[in-house]
């Protein structure tokens, strides 16, 4: 690690008992991955089969069949993998561990002896292996295949699939590079960088590092990797409706990463290597390569998210369109590419604690990640959209990839193991530390250990944060500690942090706060205390007014959480809700709403159509417009009351 | 004709002389027209080629070749071949009628001896005539082919083309019917109804009016007959992206066309049924289809069409898609579907003279057909949005058909002979009668003769309707003439019309008034001069509450014109503008703009950037607003000043 980088608390040193977070975690656990489990063993009912796992087996020689499935198929055994060493992380699960083990032992017959390990060429087109990068997704399984032998090594300290996973890698190296006779290609879904730079970290060898460099700089260079396979297999293609081969942009393959400025293409791919790269600047120091990863973030984040922390403005290559495109209802904001927007927002929070960076993975977190999933663990949004008519998602066909309810597994499900993964290993996203100073990036109660000066701190986090914003640590240490405490204090609460220790206030000075964190140095005490709250005020939001969609709206905003109108509290017709600058906004819990919900009441006026005739278009139009009590719930509880309107964004009267 | 309805003035019996019309008119003959034969012959540098007269001259035995082009290539012929004969109708003009002639007799050796013409099944699919009526508009070619017949005939007194249509439907009679062992199909792409009621107007034969029937009765009876087609032909499909075969609505065919209450499908497919419907309705006095007309047309009228008289929500299948959906930058809204209206219009004004056709006529007319062709006759929108944001359009693919600009000649172009033939027989528009009853239609400058009370009665129109909301009829008339002059008064004016009869004013009683026209009895002498005018107020127009994409908006009128604003006059980012009830608007002529245009200024308030900062979404925003004049010229007129923002609904404060 390059010495300005933060370090994760090791996953199985953290336990997370949160108010918000632990029911989704426990769903992840008790649901999500037993469900998948089933689902990857074509036993869901009703589902389309994953044959994965059959793939695997018939790999490994001990079925008889066909490949079956996505090119991509054997990543969803990875993520499993992957989301399952993050539960073992918190919790021995013997019966879980053991099927893991099995499906490892099968994965491990099906590697061929060179190292090679994917069903779909090792069945379907053996002899055309890495001959359609652009469009295969080889080293995208690869690289999830390595991400979950590195947490499967961590969490249960087995070597098996870290060894499959190395043989791998080793023998990808023997492929790839810039040696004469190695292919100068790399992947069309970028995931293997990041696999890479996880691989190097718990093996230590150069050879991991050097290979995601070289995936890093190749891509974009000319002669075009992509044109030339292309030609050189006879012009075929595998996605049919995709230019995938040609329309470079679409995996940031139209320049060379350091020479992007603005965010292109399939949103996931983006996030995927801006991850890699900034794990590798990390490492190496590479200014220009961090440099690079800074201005992807920067147009991002200030140009082509929505306040959701959904990315991806088309449906069309679930992709970026260009600066301030934001459509509330045609775009795609896959939960895929918020969880990737989170992957790479805590590698730019190692790299350089800034809280603009744990802001935006809150934001993602808090609404698009946890709207992902329903609360019965069974259905999930691929795309999140902020504004819904479900009839007319039905019929136009510009909306028909919006689904105004959660849909079942997939058969190749991209997006539920994805918020399995990122939820189960949620403890590695709470704080980082560097020498004495331990930053905490989101409030989430939990239980960490920590070693500094000289000893195991314990620190305990208590938190109402994501309903009340208040967050309370406990010092643990069996003597006096001192360290840094660099507590986030979140972009929506403008500055107004309120401290207590040991239950006086505590007033700081603005030298104390660096980048968002207030930092409190002290020789802490066993039992200290700190108390930080943030005031909940309900915030109207509004866009840039470069993005036309949000011009003359507001979005309302209380804490980590936006808001939406639905159907269920407010009627149809949400469009012709108005709020007012003027009128006042109010909260309350309500504990029977989906399990209990902090709700916001707004004055608002409704245009009615009560006088207003059969006319389409009119000059003397009589609009009756009536007061009206609104209704919001926050974003991520939407669709959960039938199938109905919503919205975000609302017109506001000034 | 059923004894309710209104007949037109034949076209030879008008000349139009219009300070607005004539040019484009003369576009049509003098540019439009000729470019066309080149482009039907393959002789436009750069463009496409259409190879239609080739296939033809391929299928007569001329020339040797295969068929190329579109499955409906012939009609662009026919299309041609009726604009030419209402050019004719108006001028003769020797030189263009030899090539005409020309054209038809290759057409009369193309057809076959059974009576069969259509190039593609002769030279492409010989044996599979009528094998997919669903897709392969062999029917649609046909209804071209009759009325380009018809028109010829009528400009010309020359029957050979008329006599080839005749064989064609002959044949085609004894190919469909309800008899045993006859097809029980119908057109995939409806036209050939109305143009059938055409053949039976000329010709008097009832056999084209109960085939007519036929083909509009059997639409949407079960057991389906595209199913059935589909089974017979071994599942094949012709146009892959659409599947015509089975979704029944986007042709109409999804419910039997009395039982229709809602617009659906392909729009242009929609108001071509209409149009034939309306005319059957009109011939047998058929009062259920007659109510089908009407509830489709309030459908459209009343929820599914656009301030410009554009039709049709959306791009996929270029069609209609549910009450009050109505996209102002997804849309399709062809130019082709509002000319369809247009048709429909006519038909219904027939039948009932009621000026709300009218109105929707002048609409379409002023608004979306104009802005289809650009002033130098060469270049045609296809899709008419409401809203461009031109590099959006270009890089977002939910916007990848909408065109900035008009696009020159495609190798199949519907829409550039349809403006051709619409515009070349507008005098048929003007006007119609019953009895001694004159109704005007549209105040369109022109000069008709009109037999009437045992003479004929010459009737001038002097217009600046347009720009000033101004006509003046004079009568001449070789002795006093009794008729009744009915005169429309468009929506738009509120009744508010003033008339003045040999420059004295005249009161007219609110009896006079029926369905929108106020009738003037008189005995009219030589000489007599009626002048009528509306004033020309700004309108703000709105939305009905339902339609949410113009809920908090405006669309500015005036007479006829809808306006919009563009960025040569506004800069870019038009949404940041917003209008205000309470601000003037005031307008003047503007000779030196693109020929003369009526602008429209308006005191408007621009939101700016220039405090906002960097940040994507803020809540404690200081939007810098000021105070601009805002610039908006007529709806057709856009897109004639390099590629811009355009946008007719402009956001309002109350």
């Amino acid at each position: 690690m390059a010495h300005n980088s933060t370090s994760s608390i090791p996953l199985e040193k953290v336990r997370i008992q949160d108010e918000f977070w632990s029911e989704y975690i426990r769903l992840v656990r008790d649901v999500v991955v037993p469900y998948q489990w089933e689902a990857l063993n074509d036993r869901v009912p009703g589902a389309e089969p994953s044959h994965a796992i059959r793939n695997l087996k018939i790999a490994a020689g001990e079925e008889q069949g066909d490949f079956y499935g996505m090119v991509f198929q054997d990543s969803d055994v990875s993520k499993w993998l992957e989301a399952v060493a993050y539960l073992l992380d918190s919790a021995p699960n013997p019966d879980l561990e053991r099927v893991a083990d099995e499906v490892i032992e099968i994965i491990g017959k099906a590697q061929q002896p060179d190292g090679y390990l994917n069903t779909y060429f090792t069945l379907k087109e053996p002899g055309k292996r890495w001959t359609n990068l652009a469009e295969c997704h080889e080293l995208y399984c690869a690289g999830h295949l390595i991400e979950a032998a590195v947490a499967y090594a961590k969490a249960t300290g087995k070597r098996r699939l870290l060894d499959i996973a190395c043989k791998f890698a080793d023998h990808i190296g023997t492929v790839f590079g810039s040696e004469p006779g190695k292919l100068k290609g790399y992947d069309g879904h970028q995931e293997i960088e990041l696999a890479l730079m996880k691989l190097y970290h718990v093996t230590g060898k150069d050879s991991y590092l050097q290979l995601c460099r070289f995936f890093v700089d190749q891509r974009g260079m000319l002669p075009h990797f992509y044109e030339d396979e292309f030609k050189k297999r006879g012009g075929t293609v595998h996605f049919k409706d995709l230019a995938m081969s040609h329309d470079l942009s679409y995996s940031q393959a139209h320049l060379p990463v350091r020479k992007q400025e603005t965010a292109e293409g399939h949103a996931v791919r983006l996030v995927y290597m801006c991850t890699g790269m900034a794990e590798l600047a990390a490492e190496t120091g590479d200014a220009a390569l961090l440099e690079a990863c800074r201005k992807l973030w920067t147009n991002i984040v200030t140009k082509r998210m929505y306040i959701t922390g959904g990315i991806g403005s088309m449906a069309h290559g679930e992709s970026f369109t260009l600066d301030y495109d934001l459509p509330n209802d045609t775009m795609y904001a896959e939960t895929c590419a918020s969880i990737g927007l989170i992957f790479f927002a805590r590698r730019m929070l190692q790299l350089d604690p800034r809280a603009e960076y744990a802001d935006v993975m809150e934001r993602a977190l808090y609404n698009t990640v946890v709207s992902g999933m329903s609360k019965d663990g069974k259905h999930f949004f691929y795309v999140n959209p902020l504004e819904v008519k479900p009839d007319v998602c039905k019929i136009n066909k510009a909306y028909a990839h919006v689904k105004p309810v959660r849909q079942g597994w997939f058969g190749c499900a991209c997006c539920p193991p994805n918020i399995a993964r990122l939820l189960a290993s949620l403890g590695q996203y709470i704080y980082s530390f560097k020498d004495d100073t331990l930053y905490t990036h989101l409030y989430v109660g939990s239980r960490i250990e920590w070693e500094t000066d000289g000893q195991t701190v314990n620190l305990e986090q208590l938190s109402d944060y994501a309903w009340n914003g208040n967050a309370m640590f406990r010092v643990n240490a069996a003597k006096p500690a001192k360290f840094t405490l660099a507590l986030r204090i979140p972009g929506w609460c403008k500055g107004e942090a309120v401290i207590h220790i040991g239950g006086y206030k505590y007033t700081y000075d603005p030298n104390q706060v660096t980048d968002g964190y207030v930092k409190i140095t002290r020789l802490w005490q066993d039992g200290d205390v700190i108390d930080i709250s943030f005031p909940m005020t309900i915030l109207r939001m509004k866009g840039h007014p470069s993005i036309r969609q949000t011009i003359g709206k507001v979005a309302i905003q209380r804490g980590p959480f936006v808001y939406c109108l639905e159907e269920a509290d407010n009627g149809p017709e949400l469009h012709t809700l108005q709020l007012s600058e003027r009128n006042e906004l109010t909260t309350y819990f309500d504990s029977g709403l989906m399990g209990g919900l902090q709700v916001i009441q707004a004055e608002a006026i409704r245009t009615g159509a009560e006088d207003w005739g059969s006319d389409l278009y009119r000059s003397d139009a009589i609009s009756r417009s009536k007061n009206v009590t609104a209704r919001l719930i926050p974003y991520f509880a939407w669709a959960n009351r039938g199938v109905g309107e919503m919205s975000v964004w609302v017109r506001e009267s000034t």
